[in-house]
């Protein structure tokens, strides 16, 4: 339990918002001089839930960017996911479906009716292929759900499908038999700041010279001494790139979905040796997959989607074929969380 | 894992149908006289999981009467319920719904997905109020499921909604804002069993007039004799009354639903000091359904979908007020089993 429940945004289970040293309380952002980005994965199994996978979720956890989770796709049973975890329905911000399969939406009804008996109150918005409204909306009005807070859904195509100040999301059309998406959520630079101290001591007082300088302009004194901002701002930080794809058989839309992202997710529910098979279902394999983050050059790939047939031990055949071809490859097990640092 | 796997019919977890004595397989069923139902509660939470009771479903067992089990109600994540005990979803032969909140219904499309997975074949015929049809409907075509079994609906109202030689199903409508049911399962009674060796031991051999003496008639040997079938047939044995109640304020239809059973599950999402609250929200406290279950003199009472506030220990709160007027009550609790005998 958090030791900070009046600081701390999320104090559930495990709390890495704050420290203490020296009896000061410290946020975490300060510390790490950066904000955290965290993958949770609620559910890594294909079709159908067994006792060691259930079906798909991924949390994308914006707490300190937002103050909200972000979820990808809803399978049956990602609430109860959820009750071990430290995430807060009510702070879930935006639902992204990859595409309409049952294992993948199934858990919706039941997340967006408990949201509102836990509190929630914030705008939710729900992307996903067309669709996702009619089965929400036939479900509550059947079950007679009422909630107490508003929903939009956006029921998109191939394109930029949200952007505000600090992020973009792109969604990309995959290959499945059904319409189903790959979501890349692109973190924006944060510009560099501007060295105040820096200015202080050369006795540039604060004023709308900052905002000068803080735009990288060149500034002339009223003594004469000419000043480049681009001298008192710090390094931009790069912002994080974190591709989310649905089920889909390998076409070049995975590489398109995977160039210049930090992160890979994507399903890799069969071996290689299943190729054919996992054509014929329009699903991945892990060497293809793996493939592909070699080729597009990211950091770190999950696999994701394994099917029920590698239980255990076995799904180390996926992984050891995908690190042969590209090193830095992790299998998602349910609950496995994920820190995403800036570069 | 079961001894017997070409004799048992379900040889999953525990297995309860066989056991061998000197070196000899005996059915229980021949063991004990009479064959076994059991109730399995797979979720006795109201409203909301929690990580202590799932959402509504109930399992009645009947493997030995029709080698099925049948279902009552279907709350999200009642497959993965399953997955811990030894109910095999392709031998739901009927699922009854009790009313359309999603609690009691957002596992269905999940759990009859998988069936198809799982090797499910046979019709399964699904009763509850109108609108459970388009609920389950909706749900496989927005998300593309295709079953390869056939599903029958019954959208029902009060009345006999199955009969077949060995059992019975009524349904009685309760009063909880939507339309709600409560089912009585009735077994029809066995009856007595012609002593054959008796008749043997007389000189009477097999023939038609097994028949006569079995339907209890009089008969008049060749050589004078006059045997009554009534003194050669074991008393009946009498079927088991179980019923289980949707979600409900406490009315009449309560006492109605009780009447002549052995056995009644109903909720008591309340205890005593809220009777008021569960008046306003339609819902029945532990006082109100013991006093139903002493008046009409059942056998046992289990309580159930019990409210979040109950946790632990407090649950004791609801058990206590309901043993001081009717003292076989128990609450049931997730994966808790009950073989009901034949009185």
């Amino acid at each position: 339990m958090c030791k900070f429940p009046n600081l701390c945004i999320n104090h559930s289970l495990k709390c890495w918002h704050f420290q203490v040293t020296n009896g000061t309380v410290t946020s975490r952002n300060e510390i790490d001089g950066g904000m955290i980005v965290k993958l949770v994965f609620l559910g890594t199994g294909a079709g159908m839930p067994s006792k060691g996978r259930n079906v798909t979720s991924i949390a994308l956890q914006l707490l300190e960017e937002r103050g909200t989770t972000w979820l990808f796709d809803c399978g049956e049973a990602t609430q109860h996911q959820i009750l071990h975890t430290n995430i807060r329905p009510r702070r879930i911000e935006k639902i992204f479906i990859t595409h309409l399969h049952g294992d993948h939406i199934f858990g919706l009804p039941g997340l967006l009716s408990s949201r509102t008996f836990l509190g929630g109150e914030d705008l939710l918005t729900i992307y996903g292929p067309k669709g996702i409204k009619e089965y929400v909306e036939t479900s509550f009005r059947i079950s007679g759900t009422y909630l107490k807070y508003p929903i939009q859904f956006k029921e998109i195509i191939e394109g930029i499908i949200f952007e505000d100040d600090t992020f973009l999301v792109n969604a990309i059309e995959l290959e499945h038999g059904v319409q189903s998406f790959g979501y890349q959520i692109i973190e924006k630079d944060l510009p560099g700041e501007l060295n105040v101290s820096a200015l202080k001591e050369q006795g540039v007082q604060p004023g709308p010279i900052y905002k000068l300088l803080k735009e990288g302009r060149t500034v002339t004194l009223e003594d004469g001494r000419v000043l480049s901002g681009n001298d008192f701002i710090s390094t931009s930080k790069k912002g994080r790139k974190v591709a989310i794809a649905g089920d889909t058989r390998m076409t070049g839309k995975s590489q398109l979905l995977a160039k210049g992202m930090d992160v890979v997710v994507h399903e890799s529910t069969f071996a290689d040796e299943e190729t054919k098979h996992a054509f014929d279902y329009f699903h991945s394999t892990s060497t293809q997959v793996a493939t592909v983050a070699k080729e597009e050059h990211i950091h770190t790939l999950f696999l994701t989607h394994i099917s029920a047939r590698y239980q255990g031990e076995l799904s180390n055949t996926l992984l050891n074929e995908a690190r042969s071809i590209f090193e830095n490859t992790f299998i998602a097990n349910d609950f496995d969380e994920f820190d995403i640092s800036r570069v």
